[in-house]
């Protein structure tokens, strides 16, 4: 509802893309190309054209005339109708007259949804550069850290020696899939029906004395490419009025977005904990700061974007409910509903790609503690690999299984490596038929067995997946 | 930084309620109330609150100040930090130098849940308002239409009779709950728990020499008690910080406020389609027009509310979504995902009584249309009547349950009440061991059943129910 | 445990395919191919992949058994564990001793995740057979009522005139876009990442003597491709534990299908109300029968595509918020938010469109109904059109504008078209200065303006609309 | 959508109070119950009803009887009219004739709505003792842990001291507000409208010659008012069909209750992540299992109900928008929408409270490692106090303020207490006009600033907020 928002703390890094200024600015900017279009296809003089760009800087935008516009809005539903009136008032006094040719044939929903067009399109691109941003500093990190060795968490539990090259190279898949549905879905195109889907004052306007209604479709067809143009716009094949098919696209792609964001912010949020303290937030002038505690350093971007997170699920389900409601040629409450959560859903969006940008920019790596936790974790963590190792060596004894020996010497020596080598490689010794692995002489088993307690020998394909993630990132960037 | 909302029609009805400027100005409420309170107790002399309270209209809240204050929110994730600020300059001019009491032991949450709970109030005046308006258009509507015959329907199709005051009267029972549902739970009460929700910074202050924990632990109620004393709010029994229950609540009550409201809309909507015709909006200057046919005049509150009933399920689960993330002394995330979803839905929760009220109060009710829709269904909607009366008349005979013959009967005269009337009576002389209903004799049987095929006959308990609904409105209203 | 659903009518058409029985199946299937794909490269014998194949179709999975293995799943938060015991001891029989490859390097949630990739699979054939129909169906009713003129309606009032053959090739594109995007991205990879997404324990066992790590990985690679290929999956690039992108796409295009579906849906609602009567649902032996009222014939399969309408966002929110949970290597509730609501997602999405199919394919149009409601609709509908045409020819007049008169003029004869058109040819003579349209004698004037009032003329680029349509269908279904 | 449900782990624990079985249990006993209500009031003779009686029982509810009436379902929107089918079959050979006064004067709705009454009272009962267990365990551990000091977290980062006591007591106070919501609010009344909302049918029976309308009325309450008493449920005071208050009120108190407890449950996942080690879940056979790692222990109680508190809100959110879609005297795909949604919300709120008991009640509380954790975090939690004391004793000096110097000094000595009492005396020692707090001398500063930095000092209110949230427990234990 509100953009620069109180109550939306870092919304203001894109509510101008979107704020009601911007979208007046949109509305006008539709109705300014839909009179030049016109006067590119003969069907309006090119001064009256000129006329009604001219117009366009001079309608009134101050806190005040939006506060009336709103007000205003009610009477008809949308903002166009109002917008349109005074549009055509500074339209007159340019032109000397009024000009017809003013919204001539459109519905107020051709420019309410091609101004959500325009507002997608500015949106998209500056999700797009954030998460280039964040994309770049994750695949810098993923190559960096791709041996840097951390426990590896599931279900909040310590599980496997992972590296923290690998998260990021996570996160960055995420963020990657991301930019390539928001690249390729964030689009609405302009949306062209007339009062009732059929466009039929176009047609009539465009249609020449003897005319086939099919040339007199293609006359439609080139008038709208030259408005889409104008706008930089796609042009459909149809009229979407009440197939809202564009919007659904556009706001999936950008809660999938979030989603992927919202995750990295998760684990940040964990691992900044000072229990934890693998990574920390980059500091920034009153960032992070309490009211009332001078000693805090709150991870703020990570609790912003947690809250994008959880805000998002339901802007996206708000415009899915009023695009199922779609009923009629043109929807009597569903389309409304969608405008506020798509453009709040867009500017959560830019903001967090911001957002993200700068914490995967300015995040501190604490390879030592990283370690540290990692040696805490204890011998634990390696008991996979013990049981894939020493398995087919120890076999079962006294009707008792390879795995349940090994998980009680684990268990015995849950810190000591040293001790759970020499523990295990004595139960090895002290069976029987023993068949020791390929290479492995009976003088060297602790050795072998202290080796395979080494977490750095145990990341599995972690390197060649945080190499993919870069490449993959780097392909979508030179694309 | 507008908040009437282009994208949101109709919510400026209300958003001045709950827009920047207003949470900006309950912030320092909330401040210079915990001054006055402090003075109250004696922890701080009466100038100092005088000068705390003479500061509070000097904080400039324009448009430039409150785009400032909402790019500062994103350093501490709130707008508290650096509207205090704010306030701290101001104080000091006023006091010569730096005020410590103000916003002394709180913490930003104390603070910013208390703003919202000043909003709230003020949301839930103004929703009860058009509640109460609604309320008593729809009782008149309700006795006046208590015998206005129309057809009911149900899963879109006719079914039997109604009256169009039983309509209104089951709309009225919505309103009436939601109004006692809004004036129960539409409150949150002050917030208090200092920095970790334990009030010690508070504790401490109010700890005399020799006190024990319970004597101090009286001295901050008595302190806490001042200050909701002081904003016109209740005291909780303890923190809620991370106990989101009274934001659960408000948010609950406005839901189902416009769940009452939409499905009021709902049946507007369906009853003034042209093919109905039973019901029409008031009209109003600029009310329903359209940008491209000059003919239309469309049901603009109806698909408002409508537009309200779609979004509201979305933002309440926002609210309950951020409630359930609430971890660890005060949450991460999940409580900033509460604010703007509480925001929006308490302002189009207002807007939606407003227009209701108006609408309930200015709808013209087409009862000549209601009469002949209502002929124009037919016989099928007495079935059931006939039915009930009928069978044990009729019985079964050759093979044929009289509910069949009643049915077949009904279909070979859908539109004509006498041939109908005619053909079952003589289907009844026809049978044998006939036994009439009491009190018909033979020579009256096609006029008793043509009697059972006036739908004025067979409202049921409309009318009763039409009069419990008033009288419970009534009733509401004298609490 | 019955998953056909009292309180989901109309699912059984495709519970089967997402069901507890076919969820444990899918397990065992995925649990299978693991070994026989370890057998492809050498793993594992051939005898052991056989016994374990063997295995699948003697677990038990009657009731009783999927109620155990139900209870039982609490333990470890997913079901894979207990059927994966179950599976594991049938092996043994089969095998003649345990065989140690079964789920040797997976996670429980590398086969959940698999396990929701088939059934998706399962549930994305018979949805896109649904849309296949129904689109086949709406393509033969655009081109067949191409021309069938019926009144349009927007914001529920009439409008323009319209073709009945637009509304159904709206509602098709709505259904060819949907099923793009089901079959695009209804997909789930086969998900691997072991114990904590490193894939440790495979790269140890794929890990040759002397393989460098990027041999190993190729080795891994190799391994997956088999699995994958049993299961007529694809291999993703890297690991999904936590990048649950694939879940958000294939829940993204189900719920953009049951968007095209119900909207559909609230058009036959509103069609078929008998006061419109356009539309008539197709009849079925027990279908719309009422229990009270015999004469009842309610439009069942839109009631409950309406009601897949209403439900689908809520469910996609849940998916949604689940994955925006994720966290750490593994999600610790998240990822089992997802599951439920992508099944009944999943489960609904493929109901609707066996739904949508047989409206579409049964949907009985009244052409003569169409007609005559747009004559009741009067002249109001044709004053666009007269606007466009006469504005030009009348000019103003005395202060008034002729899009005023000619608005008076419609009101004053809102049902005769005769009357109308004399009325405005007496306003154009009236004129002075009065240029006639070309081609146009001052002695047709009447007869021109009359035929300006015929709607046949006026329904722009319905047809081109309507041949787009079906076009663009045909090319879908040849794709 | 499904109950016992693989995909929904642990909601066996409550899924046979709603499972289908159960639903059609439930309709039985409502049709049942309505001919006994009969039988009071004289309108059917006493064997009938003994007929209608004995017929439950015998109507067949086996797996494939469910699955038939699962897809028999279809054909009316609703289970009721298949159900309905077999037992008029199953009464009528223990009568030996059809026995009309089945169902007779109800519509689907009525005996659909009354179904839903009866599976959520029977949920409420399970609920309040599931709330009532864990309420009981976290007042004890409020009680028995009031001054058991752990450090504070907010936004994830350390704050202030707080006990464990104040966390437990923090829960306790949701687990209440919840349950006195659940106890007042998880009613449905009966639902009794008839065909359309008037009671036609039945005022009609009612109706002895002579009667008024007024004692028809009586006759009928009478009436209703045995039905509601045989099934233990509240008269209403009139028709819900449309007006879903009853429904919203019952899914908003089942959504504060997993708002309540997946709170706890998000507190015990951070605390129980092995590098925080404060809480522990109850160990239990089979509990917390990996399908790879040996060594883990998973707190899989806690992943339930978090899992369940990020499905709850979009659970709710289904339930609102069917309401708020609810339209005509019956809706048209509202209602449908809200059925499976609010039985999910309901066995998953029943199997969270189970889950919740048996969390708090088996919670090992590791207070060492609390008072670890405490320490490690260092000075820097007593900041705020040692601001509060030291602030009129310092004063500023040399331009920086006693804040500044004290935050200062706490860097410089963050984890060495004695080192920061130290040297805070000498910035008081080394100051001027310093005026020491009433009754420390001189000699004593060092030793009682260090005194400040005892947590346990410092612990607030605590201790009261401990013992009102346990009293208030016991009151509401007591009513």
């Amino acid at each position: 509802m509100i953009e620069a928002g109180l109550l939306l703390p870092g919304a203001h890094r894109a509510a101008a893309l979107a704020d009601d200024r911007a979208v007046a600015r949109a509305i006008l900017r539709v109705e300014d190309a839909w009179v030049t279009a016109q006067s590119r296809t003969g069907l309006v003089p090119a001064a009256a054209a000129e006329a009604a760009h001219a117009a366009v800087d001079r309608v009134p935008l101050d806190e005040a005339s939006l506060t009336e516009l709103a007000v205003a809005s009610e009477g008809g539903g949308n903002p166009v109708i109002p917008l349109l009136a005074a549009y055509r008032r500074v339209v007159e006094e340019e032109h000397g007259r009024p000009l017809g040719a003013v919204h001539a044939g459109l519905t107020s929903q051709d420019v309410m949804d091609t101004t959500l067009a325009l507002v997608v399109e500015d949106v998209r691109g500056t999700v797009l550069d954030g998460l280039d941003r964040t994309g770049d500093a994750l695949a810098g990190l993923a190559v960096r850290h791709r041996d840097t060795v951390m426990v590896g968490r599931t279900l909040t539990q310590h599980a496997l020696p992972v590296s923290f090259g690998l998260k990021a190279a996570s996160w960055l898949a995420g963020v990657d899939d991301a930019a390539d549905d928001v690249a390729a879905r964030a689009h609405l195109p302009v949306s062209f029906g007339g009062a009732a889907g059929t466009l039929a004052a176009t047609v009539a306007r465009c249609t020449h004395p003897g005319d086939s209604g099919q040339r007199a479709w293609q006359r439609v067809r080139e008038l709208l490419g030259h408005w889409a143009e104008e706008l930089g716009l796609e042009l459909p094949d149809g009229v979407w009025h009440t197939n809202r098919v564009p919007v659904l696209r556009a706001a999936g792609s950008l809660a999938e977005t979030t989603a992927a964001l919202s995750r990295m912010a998760n684990d940040v949020l964990t691992m900044s904990r000072p229990e934890v303290g693998e990574l920390r937030e980059p500091a920034a002038e009153g960032r992070g700061v309490s009211s009332a505690m001078p000693q805090k350093q709150n991870p703020v971007l990570s609790v912003l974007l947690k809250r994008t997170g959880i805000a998002a699920p339901a802007l996206l389900a708000q415009v899915v409910a009023g695009a199922s409601a779609a009923d009629d040629e043109r929807p009597d409450g569903g389309w409304h509903a969608e405008w506020p959560a798509l453009r709040e859903l867009a500017v959560l969006t830019a903001a967090a790609s911001s957002h993200a940008a700068e914490l995967a920019e300015g995040l501190t790596v604490g390879e030592e503690r990283m370690t540290r936790n990692l040696a805490d974790a204890g011998t634990g963590v390696m008991a996979e690999r013990l049981n894939t190792a020493l398995a087919p060596v120890l076999g079962e004894r006294d009707g008792r299984s390879a795995k349940q020996r090994i998980q009680a010497a684990v268990r015995a020596e849950p810190q000591d490596p040293d001790a759970l080598a020499a523990a295990l490689a004595a139960e090895v010794r002290t069976g029987e038929d023993v068949e020791l692995p390929e290479g492995v002489a009976a003088s060297e088993l602790t050795g072998w067995i202290r080796g395979l307690l080494d977490p750095r020998g145990y990341l599995g394909a972690a390197p060649q997946l945080c190499e993919r993630a870069a490449a993959r990132h780097d392909e979508r960037k030179r694309r």
